[in-house]
């Protein structure tokens, strides 16, 4: 058993769907070639820092998988054991997923689009079972119990769901003295944030993950961060890339 | 526990050193667009006939993990469970590893080339601990202990340490009744065929597995072949392939 310990979040780079602007969830897509290229700035990150992971965990979401396949082939650590659960899945988006933003905004309204968006725990409505985007009877789900399937989620929900695969699989990974790549997105690597830096609810709905810069938490022996807030690997994308998150927000008011 | 059990071979397609006719054996090389587009291809093989993997073995070298990314991708199934072994590598060239094909058999004659590749218990001489090509200090390989370490290998040294994860860790899967991809190499999926098919020392060396062309075995509850040999997902591209592979040696000699 280890004194301390490395994690490092990867939040997946530009989706297929992000470009066209659509409201994504566990709808499967792919990254594109912006996003692809952003894993691979990623991996050299953690080869030029000397933070080579021993094992990762990803989402059952393609676009987190594709993006740590590629960050570990440019870090030459494509061999490492791989572990993939739901659980760190993006947050179910409900009847959204597959709709337009912008149309959504539209129809509903800033308030009601906002709060879907950014509140902690207000989910959008449930999507129906047979609606083309509900992945619900996706075969990687069929393990499990159709009352344990998502048909929406609020940030909450996915603190509850995902804080139980922190406790069962990636900290006995980090106890045994492993470096750990998470690679997963936006709403699950808040939730574990959250989890980490004990942020209340209210702080980490203003928090946002840059895509594509490895975020590093030192962790003492009672998985608490050494620093809080982690280090980006690279601190100045990382700084732009939030400020241009909140400039967009600005503008769009 | 199933009655019976699919388990799929999957031979990586042509990699960066296949094209330069360099000795690969356990030096890390990636596929390049032609291997890649076999793969993919052999993905939508698997899709096209419903043999959709539960889970997926590879060695732990790039081509062979790219090759099972790029199928899996392919036909939905990225998301499965990820097993790797260093026990699926390709056969360890020793000290033709890094070398010219055809520099070599210059430098040896034919009769001592042939040998080295195609002999069953004849390996090449062992590669310096500290030859460039030697992964002897890989990462990857260093919770074995040195003596376990390979610095050559013959066919025969590839069957011994591969049947053990045949039996540990591939079997229990089928007994499962999960449907089992094996992506790895061409005398590592020699050394599971000559056991599977029970053939002789003399017969294993006559066997040619073409690339990026998934060969099904369906097993019986004693995991032996319902059908010697197996069965090609695309039977014509597999027989003019090992044509191919049959002329080539007619016209080096």
């Amino acid at each position: 058993m280890s004194e301390r310990a490395n994690l490092v979040l990867l939040r997946h780079g530009e989706s297929e769907w992000n470009a066209k602007n659509l409201f994504t969830g566990w709808v499967d897509v792919d990254i594109n070639d912006k996003g692809a290229a952003e894993a691979a700035r990623g991996g050299q990150l953690l080869a030029e820092q000397g933070l080579l992971p021993d094992v990762v965990h990803t989402s059952v979401l393609l676009r987190a998988i594709h993006t740590a396949n590629i960050a570990l082939a440019a870090c030459g650590r494509h061999w490492i054991e791989t572990k993939r659960s739901w659980r760190l899945n993006e947050r179910h988006y409900g009847a959204l997923q597959g709709k337009d933003k912008a149309a959504t905004l539209a129809e509903f309204g800033e308030e009601q689009f906002m709060t879907w968006r950014r509140s902690y725990d207000t989910p959008p409505p449930q999507i129906e079972v047979d609606d083309e985007f509900s992945q619900f009877d996706d075969p990687r789900y069929a393990a499990l119990p159709t009352e344990a399937r998502p048909r929406t989620e609020c940030l909450a929900d996915v603190v509850v769901r995902m804080i139980p695969y922190w406790y069962d699989a990636i900290v006995p990974d980090l106890r045994a003295g492993r470096t750990v790549l998470v690679a997963a997105h936006g709403n699950s690597l808040r939730a574990l944030v959250k989890h980490l830096d004990g942020m209340s609810d209210e702080a980490v709905v203003g928090l946002n993950i840059p895509t594509g810069i490895p975020l590093l938490y030192e962790l003492d022996a009672d998985m608490r961060p050494l620093t809080p807030g982690g280090r980006y690997l690279d601190p100045e994308a990382a700084r732009a890339s939030i400020e241009a998150v909140k400039n967009q927000g600005k503008q769009k008011k």
